[in-house]
């Protein structure tokens, strides 16, 4: 570690860490399909809304453009390889939930899948499209996040660990589980507050 | 963990995880300065580019839209607490990277400073801004990804672990650095197709 000077790796990237999820959709003919991607983020808090990014090749991606419609399923760490799955096969000849073993459910407020097994599922309409490039932007307007009652503290907020999330590391290309906490957001900063005011 | 049964939480921005990273801008005075922020996230491979979105009344909003530049700066899990610092106060009435301890440097291509101190730096042009609500998106290209030496391995590639970046956590308002490899990424999949085509 005697390096410490930067090196610039081009134009990379380079974002860590990545959500690794399933977009779940119908099709034209109405069947379930799943789409592993980890290009996605958080991008308005009202109306609660997500983004996220796909290759006009996708069989997903004409499915949300007609049905105006998406759901984000976040795997467990435990779900790395099915959910890994998806990736690795098209919609358009797969059957992808029941070759993953997972179970499609109606969406009670989007037109589009859940995936039972997966701890959290974000029901989304599309707000917005963005063409960019070789990926265009889906905003999605967050309509329902439905949580594994186990996942949920008694005050009913999401206790993330037990989600047991998958991040997708670029370059790497490895997933990886959430490790321990580091702190609090908007408070471990407050002891700084006091020592700049001194 | 008896109830495995899901709950609507309601319309919530439940995506884990998210990349709590610093966005380094100049503003009209230009003055360095750094908004903390998690709703962010990759939206394109080429050209590579990513998403932040951000509150018309942050100070960064205006610097950005008059630069047309920005810088995604991710911090170490070491650094939670001064990060966290700059998500409290105001780039209008504080130094940040002054009252932070941390260095500017100005980016090599795009018009905006990065943080020394921090293991991964990326320069980005403003693409697109696309107004959503509380948050409007900024897509910006990224011109170059700055690495520390430390944190790249022999063949170039980056060591996620060694960068050791933060996640946000919705909800539960926490901080996690990363924990372990669950295995790589269009690979471990490929177990299931074999059992799938048998």
């Amino acid at each position: 570690m005697v390096d410490t000077g930067k090196r610039n790796i081009g134009a990379f990237t380079g974002l860590y860490p990545t959500p690794f999820v399933l977009c779940g959709t119908y099709d034209a003919e109405g069947r379930a399909n799943l789409a592993a991607l980890a290009w996605a983020g958080v991008c308005c808090s009202a109306p609660p809304a997500l983004q996220i990014s796909l290759r006009k090749s996708r069989h997903t991606y004409g499915s949300i453009v007609s049905r105006r419609a998406f759901t984000v399923n976040i795997p467990r760490a435990d779900d790395a390889r099915v959910a890994d799955y998806c990736g690795l096969v098209s919609g358009r000849t797969h059957d992808k939930f029941a070759e993953a073993g997972l179970t499609p459910v109606r969406g009670e407020f989007a037109d589009a899948p859940m995936v039972d097994e997966f701890p959290v599922c974000i029901e989304c309409r599309l707000l917005h499209l963005l063409e960019i490039g070789s990926h265009d932007l889906f905003v999605g307007e967050i309509l329902a996040c439905w949580v594994r009652g186990s996942c949920l503290e008694p005050d009913g907020s999401v206790n993330p660990l037990r989600v047991s999330p998958i991040a997708f590391a670029p370059g790497d290309g490895r997933y990886y589980e959430l490790g321990g906490s580091v702190g609090r957001a908007f408070d471990i900063g407050k002891s700084l507050i006091k020592a700049v005011e001194k």
